[in-house]
Order: structure tokens, then sequence, then C-alpha cells
């Protein structure tokens, strides 16, 4: 049974709804994670209003990083929850594993960003009642978020009661982060709970309401405190007729030490106070306005977002619209777009998973949407990676480089490198595993300076670059011109012992990714000395003194162009994707490529015995030819797609995506056809255990790429715009918007044409192969 | 609905069995506390098998206190969970909510300690299955407990799902007190995980295996490890014919480094290594000899206490029976025989409430039992308070007292005073509440001496007095002699702004229970100098190095009879409570005393206006005439027994017992009989939510108490044992063995005769009235 379905919906509706037709308390991962509401300052999972024991009930705070304990790394506290209610039938709790259920649907609103759950069930004792629970975490206010819930007995009067409020008693797998704190209750209405983080002293306060109403009328129900441990709630008892329809709303808010606000104040009892003053204040006027005031905020807000973001693909399979939009957005509660001291998590804010660390993932697989769509966002974002170069500083000391070495998991701007590096001992040898992915995955540095410098091409931001973006690209440049290692037997600059983008391949030499992107990066470097002391002799300067531009032309001048890059070897004209690749074992992967899981693999073969075959989690090369595709002519490129992507398992939710871009390239648009899709089924397929531990983030950034920059054929190339639309055969349409050096660009395209509407001012770009200027208003091709 | 309901049972199990009779979500905490399973090392709620969002799955492990945090006290740390057992049945989680429940219930054993639970059920697809789970704490090897489940599919073959391990995710409503720690799986068939508590380092090792039988013939399934966060499980798959038996087997045992054989090993590597060497041998032999060797062996130690200490009653309501089994059943595994650095906490090991800290409740109310049934138990609770010396030293001088006084709440042998000095504030007014009792509820120095002396009295074990009793005599002597306060205006010792057991009156004077038991207490001291120098002088020279018994002895001489010790006032003769008692107003509680739950009170007066009120929650006056009954004639006791009966609601579930008892001293048989089963009811009482924090331990040696030193008649007075049985209406007979100086004896009370047994040498004893010999055998009266 198809647990979920992507209903075409009609009219407005339309290829904006994804439905959970099922309850199956089995799989209550798979849609509080898919289903997650927030606004990239508040991430919360689609737990249910009632509670089930298989449950993850997670609502997380951007930036409010707290480590447990010593032996454990940093990681996004789950906060006290606000979502939960207690719902009693004549005494007996709500609970749709009990009774019967009549009818059943969840239903995520990708437009709306509300999910509205209905079931009519009856109860063990034969009441039969229709419920609607209505949810949603504000879009334009991101404090705020709020829950309707709607009960109608159908066949009987009954007495409902309700508790509800704030529960501090949920933990992160067992880990609790926060203390006790303190519980108040403001004119028995109104619910306080203060706590703060067990190490990092971030300051949480909670707040939330009830507002009650019979057939459409407000009424007052005496509610009793109850207080336990952790806990502050309610309780109501209500009595409704046959036919009447009970109404609760429940309207909370979060606000933090952590919030920007507070990134300048150092008076921790002022924060505390104005925490205080907040919640309550907002609270109140929650409780005034009501969900109805709340929803329609949140809705004219992701309206806006729509208006600008929305991707549209006519295609005959209405998945396929659905897909980009579920992307778009996730992009957009997962983006905290005015705070440059936070990053995106690898499962955002919607799970544990990854435990809200920023990898490679965001450069390479998200950045790109933020950066033909919000380049502001795109900025903030950067501006990240530029508050963690002390970090990286500290690492490349401490790994005996110079300049800057990012830490491969980034968490709070002064947390440095925050991957474990002693995982817990193997299970069956006792032996402790070992991280190494925080010690040997280097290419972040030099996709955090392709980064900066794709964003410096499309938006030409001039304030960034001297602020920041230099100074990144110089120090990354100056770690890789100290990483390489001179082999004097060779003759030649090598990389050795390094993992690449497939993790499947530890400790491997001269990793055909990682040299490139090396290189690429000292390029970068070695431009911006030529540039800054051309154009910029201030800023030359400024960065000369801290970091030494001197030496490092002559260092860069004299090592990188004796840095070993592998070229395309034999008649095969195969790239080895690192040195002593093509001595693997090979392996016929037929068998796990058609697993309905990913990582069956394991089943059968250890890390080590898969490190000794021709197994890829994904295709480095591929990833190569997709940032650099000017390196090598369109047949090696493809020969080697072919034979890498016969090697490669897909394991790795960063794969797909890029395939599908790279097939296009390649002119294999059914097969890209094929990874959009697969790409899409990361969290969107009906595998349910997928997305338990939260979305993956860099899908999403995926998703919307395959489109846009692969049927799109968008891309940010040798310093220009280049748009070269080639869609698959089940598309007729798509459509899309980017901002090009500020121009605001609508691209409409079909099988057979092509316009780009320009609301900006003219810009130059390469169009299906040709050099133009897209002119104010529109252009057609 | 009675859900609880006590088996009249026949034969062998008459009177043993406590069954609920209903499954419901919404009292799962009553069952899970009531049915606990332990051995004083280990005590395991009888969480079910399955987990249920509203359970409260707790394991605790005697003295292993861990802070969560500074602003928390210290508390028992609920352990890694290995109780849970997830069963699916054809892939779909077996859960009583869903489907329909044929039959159903689950008894605890008190013979045997076993709980055995049966469940017909139909699942939501119409598989008809029968469940048997039965669970066993061994009693004879402290470290094991076991479960076996057997599943039979009646009507069609089935696949079941086991997937079952150790689960560290579970906390203590909320706070953590375990690091993740090291997960093991050895042969792919035993389970380990390490753990060590975040601040007190206390290291714990839970292991667990499984063994499967179909029809009874051993089976190996393919077991699969699952490795998650604090989470190390097997899964295995068994397919099972319609009628067929499956079996599966947990065995599990728990190794801490508080264990007493590492009481004096400082190597903590060393430590490790053994408890890793201890459980692994322990479960592996768990795996080789099963559930049936393991229940056996508890059995028999089962069997081994009730041939001791089983109390029979015959009783026209066989309630009376089971009730003081049930008792009894508690008594046994709440307390760790053999290790004087634990107490007994006020929940025992059932529950997370009062946090595993021992109180007065101790020596008060549960202390009798041990003395007259095993007396080496209560020498091992006694040595523990003398562990506390040190504690209590250093509270006496942080309040400006000399000697000893002793922490109301006590954890840790070094910890101190534990009970917490701020409250959460007050949720209303956002005041922080203070916690008095730490400070200012001073008697229990007084009674821990007070238990010294009834020990010494009843077993004359001259070694622990000269090693431990006297000096806590003369250190609690000391500490009173410090703290009674002089008046001069009233030319006498007061004792001001105390708490007395009455805890619903605060910053009370000269309280009558605690002026007494203070001049108790110093006489205590006074004699024990006295004795000391004349009898043994090596004793005394070291008591006085350590105590200066020289100034002691003065100042005792000259306050104490000097110290204010209230009398009967006007014509009623009523002792006051405390000073003003009477001018305190009225209040009718008929309707607080008719509810069906305690504390009804608050729901009408705020604590400051229950002060204000003559409302007690036990009666003072009825807790001394129980302790000292030789201050005041019959008549005084009558009055005011009557008087201030009337004004106690009995909300301290250490009230009834003593009523009970006091009540049988003044002949009223009838209303001594209604307080037992008050006191019975406390924890087995149809009030489904009072035990969900877990039971009364003092209620539970209230109900012995009642029975035996109420019914029974048995007191340790003024220097000798007095047996004088008075049975109620409903009795026809009671029997029950005590220990007296060494001769154990076995007392049968009907209403017309008496006999009493006597195993060991002659003593002298006041039976019924008269100053006998009980000589070596039969004796009749």
């Amino acid at each position: 049974m198809e647990h979920l379905k992507y209903d075409k919906g009609t009219g407005d509706e339309a290829n904006w709804l994804v439905t959970e037709k099922v309850f199956d308390e089995r799989f209550l991962g798979k849609c509080e994670a898919v289903f997650c509401q927030g606004n990239g300052y508040l991430g919360v999972r689609h737990a249910l209003e009632e509670a089930y024991a298989s449950e993850t009930r997670d609502m997380f705070v951007t930036g409010t990083f707290n480590q447990f304990h010593e032996g454990e790394v940093t990681e996004l506290p789950n906060f006290p929850d606000v979502t939960g209610m207690e719902l009693y039938v004549n005494d007996k709790p709500f609970c749709l594993q009990k009774g019967r259920i009549r009818s059943y649907d969840r239903t995520l609103n990708l437009k709306t960003g509300e999910v509205v759950r209905e079931a009519e069930w009856e109860d063990p004792e034969g009441n039969v009642l229709y419920f609607r629970f209505f949810r949603t975490v504000s879009m334009a206010r991101e404090h705020a978020l709020g829950a309707r819930v709607e009960i109608t007995p159908l066949n009987r009067d009954v007495e409902i009661k309700l508790v509800s409020g704030i529960n501090g008693t949920v933990s992160n797998s067992g880990a609790q982060h926060f203390c006790e704190g303190d519980k108040r209750l403001y004119d028995y209405r109104y619910l306080e709970m203060v706590s703060e983080t067990t190490g990092s002293q971030v300051t949480a306060g909670l707040y939330t309401t009830h507002r009650f109403q019979k057939e459409g009328q407000e009424i007052e129900p005496k509610l009793l405190p109850i207080i336990a441990r952790r806990e502050i709630k309610i309780s109501a008892r209500i009595f409704v007729e046959k036919g009447q329809k009970l109404t609760v709303e429940k309207l909370s808010c979060v606000y933090t030490s952590r919030d920007r606000k507070y990134a300048e104040e150092t008076d921790r009892e002022a924060v505390l106070a104005d925490i205080r003053k907040s919640g309550l204040e907002t609270v109140k006027e929650l409780y005034r306005t009501g969900y109805a005031r709340l929803w329609e905020e949140s809705r004219q807000a992701w309206a806006e977002i729509w208006r600008r973001e929305d991707v549209r693909i006519d295609s005959s399979d209405a998945f396929d619209q659905l897909a980009v939009r579920f992307a778009v957005y996730h992009l957009n509660i997962m983006v905290k777009r005015d705070d440059n001291r936070v990053g995106i998590g690898a499962k955002a804010l919607t799970g544990e998973g990854y435990k809200g660390h920023s990898f490679w993932d965001t450069e390479v697989f998200i950045l790109p949407y933020y950066l033909l769509t919000e380049p502001g966002t795109a900025r903030t974002l950067l501006e990240y990676r530029y508050h963690n170069l002390q970090g990286a500083r500290e690492k490349a000391r401490e790994y005996g480089y110079e300049g800057a070495m990012y830490p491969w998991e980034a968490a709070w701007i002064t947390d440095g490198e925050v991957t474990p590096i002693w995982g817990p001992a193997d299970v069956v040898t006792g032996k402790p595993i070992q991280y190494l992915t925080g010690m040997i995955e280097q290419h972040i540095s030099a996709d955090i300076a392709f980064a900066v410098w794709q964003y410096y091409t499309a938006t030409g931001d001039e304030d960034f670059m001297e602020r920041y973006g230099y100074e990144m690209i110089l120090d990354t440049g100056k770690f890789w011109a100290s990483r390489i290692e001179w082999k004097e037997e060779k003759g030649r600059y090598e990389i050795t012992d390094v993992i690449g983008p497939d993790e499947y391949k530890e400790h491997v030499d001269n990793n055909a990714y990682t040299n490139y992107l090396a290189d690429y990066n000292m390029k970068l470097a070695q431009e911006a000395i030529d540039r800054l002391r051309r154009e910029k002799p201030e800023v030359y300067a400024r960065l000369d003194s801290r970091l030494g531009l001197a030496l490092l032309e002559t260092r860069l001048k004299e090592r990188r162009p004796r840095l070993y890059l592998p070229r395309p070897e034999g008649d095969g004209g195969i790239i080895p994707q690192f040195e002593g690749y093509f001595d693997l074992k090979y392996l016929d992967l037929t068998k796990y490529k058609e697993a309905s899981e990913v990582l069956t693999i394991y089943n059968d073969l250890n890390p080590e015995q898969i490190n000794a075959c021709q197994v890829s989690k994904q295709g480095d090369l591929v990833v190569l030819f997709y940032l650099l595709e000017d390196l090598f002519d369109e047949d090696v490129r493809r020969r080697n797609y072919r034979y890498y992507e016969e090697r490669t398992l897909h394991d790795s939710s960063l794969s797909k995506c890029t395939h599908g871009v790279v097939a296009n390239d390649l002119g294999l648009s059914e097969e890209a056809y094929r990874f959009y899709g697969g790409a899409a089924r990361v969290d969107l397929g009906q595998e349910m255990r997928s997305s338990d531990a939260g979305i993956h983030s860099a899908a999403m950034g995926g998703i919307w790429q395959v489109a846009v920059l692969g049927f799109g054929g968008v891309r940010v190339a040798e310093g220009r715009l280049r748009i070269h639309p080639s869609l698959p055969e089940s598309w007729n349409l798509l459509e899309f918007r980017i901002v090009w050096k500020g121009s605001p660009l609508y691209v409409k395209a079909s099988k057979e044409s092509l316009e780009i509407r320009n609301q900006g001012e003219a810009v130059e770009a390469e169009v299906a192969g040709k050099t133009v200027t897209l002119e104010s208003g529109r252009n057609v091709f």
C-alpha cells in the first residue's frame, strides 16, 4: 500500500498537497520529517497532537547548540514541546491505535505551509467523532506557532477533556540539553517555561495559551493548572452535544538568548527579562487574534515566497511538479535569511540526524538555490562561513598546515571543528570507530572558496568580496599551498591520504575531485592577489598584513603548476578517481542498485571490503564535471560518467541530483529524468523509514538543481550566466525565476520555445548557445 | 469498575495474588509501581514489554545517586532499560490499544515474586493470539532478571518479529543521568551497554541475551543487530504455525561500580574490567540455564523469606491477609541487607518520587519490621545512619549547632543534606518556593537515636552499640543540648521555629512531638554517659576524646530538666500540638475526609490558610503516643487521640498506620481495623494514580505495624518485649514470627488463645499483661 500520496488536486490546490493516506504508528517518523514546518528560526516536526510511543517529537531553534556531555559533540537541542495535546472522550484517551478509524488523512499544503489532519474515529465505546487538526508555524513571525483542533461528536453527546501545555521531558533520543527551568502561569491562562541549556547557557522561553469555542462562540471552561517535573499544563473539561463543534486553539511562541537581536547583548539578566517580556506580549497577542490570523499572516508570507520562487512544471506525471515545490518548501523553512551566525544542517531543522551540523552540502548542493533566487540569503550563508574562519585557522594549525582548513562539520560559529573523532566502539570487535571525515575529508575548504566565487560571479557583490570573500579565497588557497606534498621522486606535488566525496573510499591518494578543487582554489587565490594589487590596493594591504600575500603568491606560483592532476588514462580515457582505483576489484552492483533501500551493500560487505572494490557511494568525477565543466571535453565526460555510474550505488542522498544535472549536460535527458525522480524520492518515496532522522537538505537543493540547472540549463559558468533548457520527454513546460546581477529573470521554456522576461536591467548571458543581451522586458528565443 | 482485584485464590495460591483485571493505558503507573519487582539491589517497575506513551519505564539500582545539574538535587538515576520488547505480528506491532482484547489479566504472585500477564488478543487483521508474559527479578542473585514470553497464534499462521535489547534513551522524567556509553555485541548474542553517570561517575554495565523455542524445542533464528543512539538491540523473525507456541526468553543482568564488592576498590579501570567480566559471565550463564532456572532459584529464596516472615491472618475479609503479605513483599524488595552504605527511599526502588532519598520514614515506620524480623538488617540500616554522621555534623555546624543534626533527606553516604532548599517558583505568583523541611523539620535526629535504642533493647547487640550506637545517641543528644533555646523571661528552654511530623504546620514553637523526642534523645545520651563510664571505660574514653562527654554531661544535667514539655491543658486535658494551636480556626473536615483522593484541601485553601487552621496532615500526638506510650496515662491519650483525629486528614501515607496501632492500644479495635484497611489501600486501593511515582515505603512498614504491633500487641517497651494480642471482630487468627534477643518466637493468637513457640533460648517478656519467661518450645496462654 502507498502510504504517501501526491494529489494532483484540483483548481488552486493542484500539485500543492502531500498527503498521508494511512495512519500507521510504525511510520510516524516519515511524516514528522516530511511534513515538518518552520521558518528558518524554528523547525517543528509534525508529531501528532496525541502521543504515540514510537513518535519523535522534536522542535529545534537554529543556532542553540549545546553539548550534552564532554564525550559527545555539540548538537541542536530538542526544545520543550508545545505541540502535544492530550484529548479524552468521556475520560478515555483519543488514540488512533484504539477503536476504529473510519477515515483518515493528513496533508501538508505546500502553498500555505499548513498541515491539516482529518479523522473520523469510532472509539471503543461506539462514540463516533470527527476531528480536524490544523497546525501552522508562522512564516510571517518566526517566533509563533499555533494549532486548531475541531472536534464534532457525530452520534452521541460526549465530554471532552483536554490536557495541554509545555512539556520539557522531551530529549534528543535520551540526551537532555535543558535544565528543568522555571514554570509560570499568568492570568491562569498563559503558560511559561524558561529553561537554560546545560552547557552553552542558551536561555529558552516557551509560551503557550489556549482558546475554546463551541459552535464558533467563545467559551471559557475552567482551566486547572497541572505542574509536574519539567511540565506545566492546563486541563479543561467541556461537554459537547452531538453535532456540535468544539474548537480548541493552542497558540505558542518561542524566544531564545541566541536570537539575533541579542547578538551584541552581554547582560544576561537583560536578555532574560526581554525574552520574558517578548514571550508574554506575543502569546497575549496570539490569544487575542487567534489561529485564523496566525494562519492568514503566514499564508500571505508564503504567497510572497511562491510568487518569487515557484518552479512550474507541466509534466505528464504530476509528481514532477509537486516534487520541486516540496523542495522549494523545505529550502524556505531551513534557512535563517537574516542571521549570519547560523548555517543549514544536513537534516535542516527537521530531525536529530547529523545534530544540526553544516557540511559541504550547503555550498555545493543547497547554496546554488539561494544564489540564483535570493542572492542576499546566499550572502548570509557565506558570511556564516566567514565567521567560521577562526575555527578553520585553528584546525589548520592543529594539523600542521597554514591558512584556513574548514571544519568538516560546523555548528555554532565559535565551535570550530565539531566532527566527532571517536565514534562508539564497533559493536562486534569492540574497537572504537574513528571518524575520518573531520580529519581527512578536506575538499570542503575548496568547495567553500568555489561557492564564494560563484556568488561573486552571479552578483558582482564587491562589498561582500572586500569584507569577506577575498579573505576566504586567499586563506583557503593558503591552506592548499601548505597542504600539498612535494614528492621528490615524482617531481610533483600530491595530496595523499584523503577522502573524496565518495566516502566509501578512505585514505586515498590524489583523489581527482580533491586535487582539481584544490587547484581551482589556488587559482582563485592567485587571481585574487593579482586583482587586489591592481584594483584594490587598500584591500590588498589589509589582507597582506593579515595573511602574508607576497609569500603566498610566491608559493602559489611555484607550487600550483606542479600539483598532480589526474588525466584520462588508457584506451578508455578514464580518469582514475584516485591513485590505484583501477587495481580495485570490480563488483556487479545490480543487486544493490535494485534494492528498495540504500546501504544494502553493508549486509554483504564490511567497510574494509567495500574500500577494496570499485564501488562508490556517489560519483566523485560526476561532481567534478558538474562544478568544473570545462576541465574535460564532452567525450571524456561521457565516458567517465558511464564508467563510474555503473560503479555507483547512489547510497548518498547527494548522488542522484548531480548525476541528473550532468546526465542532462551530456544529452542523456531521459536518464536525467530518472535521476530527478530518484532525487525526489529520497524523502518523498514510499520507503517509510528514510526520513526518520530528518529530511535530506542537500536532496532538496538537488531536486531544484536537476529541474533548473539540469533541464533549465542554467549555469554560473566562466563568469557569466548560461541558460540552455532541454526538457525531458514528459515535460511540456518549465517556468522558473532566477536573479542575475540583481535582475530578476522569468524563464519559460517548452520543447519548442524559450521566453525570458527580465524585470530588471539588461544583462549579458549565453542563451541556447548564443551570447545575447537580455533586455528589460520580454526576450523570445 | 475495579481495576485491581485481590483474589482469595485457591489452594497454595490463596491470598498471594494481586491482579489487574483491565488493561487501561491511563493507569499503567499504578501497576508499574504496585507490581514492581526487585531484591534491594535492583528495583524494576513493571512497565509492560510493549511500549505505551503513558508508561514510566524505570529501573533503579540502590546507591547509584547522580545529580543531573547543579540546580537539582541528587537522585537515583533511571537505568538503561532491559524490560522492553517490541513484538510484531506479520510486521504490525503488538499493542493492546489496538484490535480487541478477548481476555486479560496481570498478576503479581507475592509468594514467588513473579508477575504473569496473560492476554488473548485479536489484532486488527483478525489474527487471534494468546500471549503469556512472565517476569522475574531474582531474589537469589541480585544482579539478574529475566522474562519469558509465550506466543501462540490461535487461528492462523503468523510471522512474529521481535526487536529487543538495551535501551538507554530512558530518563528520569526527562533528566538524563547517563552518558551514551559503549555498546557491544558478543558472539552475536550477548548485548552489552556500559555507561557512566554524568557527575558521580558511577559505571553501569547492562547485559542481555535472548533464547527462542518453538513447541519447547530450542531454535536459533538469525539475529540482526540494531545499533542506534543509546540503543543496542537485536531483531529476529520467526514463522509460527497456528497452534504452535513460540517462546522467547530475555535474560539480563546489571552491575555497577557502586556494588558493595567495589566499596574499597579505588582503581576505576579494574572495577570496569571486573564489571565487564562479571556481566558477561553472568549473562552467558543465564543463557545456558534459562528463565526456568532463574525463576526456580528466586522462588526458593522467596520461600525461605516467607517461611520466616509470613504473617497469617484468618479474616472474614481475605484482603486483610493479602494486604500484609503485599507489605512484607515490598519490605523484602526495598532493602539491601548487606550494604550499610545505602538507605531505603520513601518510594523505595519503585518510582522516581522523592528521588530515592531516605527520610525519618525509615526509622519510625520501616525499621520496626526489620528490627523484629531481621535484626541484622536493622543493624545495617542503622549503620547507614552512622555513615551519615559526618553529613549530620556538617549540617549542625552550618546551622550554628553542635553534635549531629541529621539531614532531613539522605542519599549517598557522603552527600550530607540533600533536601532541596529552593523549589520551583510558585506558578502563579512567580515567587520561588522555599522547602523548609531540610532546615526546620529537625525531629529526625531524635527519631534516629530512638531507633538505635530500640535496636539495642531488642537485640542486646553490644558490638553495634560500642562501634556505632552510643556515638549516634551521644552526638544527637549533643545536638539537642545545643539546639534548645533558653528563654530568660520564661525561665525555661524551648524549641522554636520547627516543623513537626504534621507538615501542614510550619514555623511552629514547642511542637510537642519534637520537644518530647528531643528530651528522650537527651535522656538516652545522659544514660549512655553513665553506663559507659561505669561499664565500658575504654569506649567512654574514645567517645569522650571525640565528642567531649564531660561538657556534654554538664550541659545535659543543667539544660534537659528545664526543657519545656507541653502538658494537657484545661478541662479537656488536651496537649497543644504546638504553642498557640488552640487559637487556630476550627474547620469541619468531613468533605475532605470523605474524598476518594488525598490532598483535596488544597483545592480550597492555600498553604498559608491551612497553616492557620486546626487541620493536620497526620497526628503529631498520635505518633508521640505510639513511640513513647508511657508519657501519658490512657485517659489523656484517648482524649487527645479523639481530639486530634477529628482534625486530621490522613493526607500523609504515614498517618493511618500509626492511628491504627494507637487506636488498638486504646481499645478501639474496630477503629484500628478501619485504619488497617486505610493503610493497606494507600497503594492497593482503587485510586489509580496514587502510586504513579512509586509505592509508599512507610505505608508498607505501617501495614505490618498495625497487624503485628497493633493487633498482635507486640512492643519494644521500657527495655523489654511485650506481646498483647487483641484481634478485631473479623479476625479469627493472627500468626507471625518475631525475633527477640536472638530467639525466634512464633506467635499464634486467636480471640480466645495465645500460643508462643520459642525456637531459641528462653526470654523474658510481658505477655497479655503478665511478666513471664518464654521457655524454649511451646508456651500457651
